[in-house]
């Protein structure tokens, strides 16, 4: 049993200071690479230099000599990093006296304050700590926080920067011109998103959202940006395509930032090519960013792998749906020898007429079949059978589902799987 | 011409502290809030309560009276937010005779620190300031950092605290159970990684990494972890998959989170199956993440709509590389009056031997068809042709690629593309 002692600590920039540093060695050296990023005005002492960094090119008042108890006076702030305890000690006992803030390394209850791991970008300062716990650990946490935030100067920090321009401006109309971004939101978990989507998704003003774009990641957009549901309107009617490509083409005309939201990847069955051309015709400046399909989810969830060796030396997706109503059965008669695996998209509702449609098309019926539905969310939920079972299968989970047909589905035994899997 | 003025300052965690907060209205609250989340010691002075925040369940004293001069001695910070020009010059002037640090709230020139925009879980304080440039750019920055991070208590938590243990073990042998990680690293750039892989990636001891995953992807590796270079060894022969099978089981037996790093999605032709049942069958735990596959990644870069109404009803994706050598046209007789798409991977080396083949099976020459290369790379290139052209088009472009065949990749051209586009 290990007891963790959480301290609170509590975050804030300083504006510039007068900082003393006493020593010259590695642990110094680290911290006056910390102190060299901020505005504060520096001086060291230390009796001889143990480190190359406080040579020649160091650009602040070095004094090699002999701290004297004197020496703390007048500063803000004073880092001990002597390691020499007595010495912490004495600073410590008499910093309300002499008013400076103190900082001891690594003696945590000689410190005033804690350095965190720090990412700079511009004017932005992100710190990291963990009052002191683990300095390893918020190093780690930095350099993902670091990673997630692009370099300097690239396209996002400039749109940025405009979105923070467009916050002086919010009382005027908005001048600047809009931009939509069609974006592949995943199967449903926001750890499926992509960094691109994340970011993108954190600047919008306006989100037209699809039906099957996952709840937790309409909750990352900004509580300021105008949410409009475009799956479905007075019970089932959905919007008609016109409707949502003038919604778009209206809103990035005002100047607004536009992200038309698409579960799994806008590429497969995502009506991209119609929204894409409309606003390209119209001129409208438009990104587009791939998701992860939710047929790979949805594969991946039931332990099948779609190309397999001797098994499947290939993957064919369709879609049991067509222009939203008719029952698409053009894709059945291949099942007769197909050497690939199939994956069917919105086939739930049409099990019966699949199976039926099979059987008239001379598809042996035992071709091994799984049923994935509610891909990347909690009731996710596997159903393995075969073509003849597809009825009985469907009973056993809900819509939306993937329908995978091939001799890989029945290989998914041996691999592991997530949420619930049934066998029949 | 906008000047902006960047202070850099220096970002610290500040042990408990004495806090006296001047005033009880709006802007005291959202201070008080964030006071609250620390261990400092606070009391509050105000006139009268102007925000509900400070009624009945308020924990500190609360003195309702006017601020006398004398009430600033003793503490070691003093926050106004009265908006008190007046009173705030007077606490500034006398800051230093007094001993505390001020921040006047919205007076930049009377702050000796900044509050940034806070993210707490557990121990750890992330903390993102813009040296009070613009308040809101940090909380959404704050909100994009807090949507990387995941919530409290989840396994990726109970993770890392576990990889802090082991900072303190470093030196005894690794006690604690290994864990595979199959991670679909996308088609190449950082972006395209999911949050989970990016997650997962930081905190690894040992990477066997294959060919195709994007250099900046490998760069985001912890310092400290061991890459293994999967893809070649002496010149061009690659590790067999028993030798990969067997590192990846002893690293995991050695307690190290092991990442199996592969290009794309581990799924589309990736030896997953092959992997993951060896580890399985070792009762090694297991952890598979899809990613974005570089197919998609492919036809988005190039324009091409894989699905697309009255092009094609949807997409089958094939390997032209069979056990890694052999060519594979099997699938070419299927380009015969084919409705789908056709996504052809590692064709490259083949467009010869794919234009002979199709003449031969009565393929009709005249179908459209692209190279898509180096996808997601600098140097990216769509090379747009027919199946007639295929020798030409793979001399304008570069292994490795994609080859996408079918009637939608003429409407390519009427689509946004990234990366060189070339039409022959």
């Amino acid at each position: 049993m290990v007891f963790i002692f959480i301290m609170h600590v509590l975050p804030v920039a300083l504006t510039p200071k007068r900082i003393l540093l006493i020593g010259a060695g590695r642990v110094a050296a680290q911290k006056a690479r910390a102190l060299l990023d901020s505005d504060c005005e520096i001086a060291v002492i230390a009796r001889s230099i143990r480190d190359p960094f406080f040579l020649a090119a160091f650009p602040h008042p070095l004094h090699l000599r002999a701290f004297a108890p004197d020496d703390a006076r007048g500063w803000d702030i004073v880092i001990d990093a002597t390691g020499d305890r007595t010495l912490s000690k004495r600073l410590w006992e008499r910093r309300k006296a002499l008013g400076y803030w103190l900082n001891c390394v690594d003696i945590p209850e000689y410190c005033d304050f804690y350095f965190g791991a720090t990412y700079r970008n511009h004017d932005l300062c992100v710190s990291v700590s963990t009052g002191g716990a683990s300095p390893r650990y918020a190093q780690r946490i930095r350099d993902l926080i670091a990673a997630t935030l692009p370099e300097r100067d690239t396209v996002f920090y400039r749109e940025l920067r405009e979105s923070r321009k467009s916050e002086r401006k919010q009382v005027e109309n908005r001048g600047q011109t809009g931009k939509v971004f069609l974006i592949g939101c995943g199967p449903g978990s926001r750890e499926q998103l992509t960094l691109k989507a994340l970011k993108t998704l954190k600047f919008l003003d306006v989100a037209l959202i699809d039906a099957l774009v996952g709840r937790e990641i309409v909750e990352l957009l900004p509580e300021d940006c105008r949410r409009i549901d475009v799956s479905k309107r007075k019970g089932c009617q959905q919007f008609p395509q016109e409707t949502i490509n003038a919604m778009m083409l209206d809103h990035a005309r005002q100047g607004f930032r536009v992200g038309r939201l698409k579960g799994g990847d806008p590429l497969v069955f995502g009506r991209l090519f119609e929204e894409a051309t409309f606003l390209s015709r119209h001129g409208v400046a438009l990104e587009i960013m791939n998701g992860i399909s939710a047929f790979l989810s949805g594969c991946l969830a039931g332990g099948i792998t779609p190309t397999l060796r001797d098994y499947s030396a290939g993957a064919l997706v369709v879609s049991a749906h067509l222009r939203e109503t008719r029952f698409n059965s053009d894709w059945i008669p291949l099942l007769k020898d197909f050497p690939y695996t199939l994956i069917v998209l919105m086939a739930h509702s049409f099990a019966g007429k699949i199976r039926e449609a099979a059987q008239n098309a001379g598809v042996p019926l035992d071709i091994p079949a799984a049923f994935v539905s509610k891909i990347d969310s909690p009731g996710q939920t596997t159903v393995i059978g075969t073509l003849e079972k597809l009825e009985t299968m469907a009973r056993h989970c809900d819509k939306p589902a993937i329908l995978v047909i091939g001799k890989a589905v029945a290989k998914a035994l041996e691999m592991p799987h997530t949420g619930k899997r049934i066998t029949l």
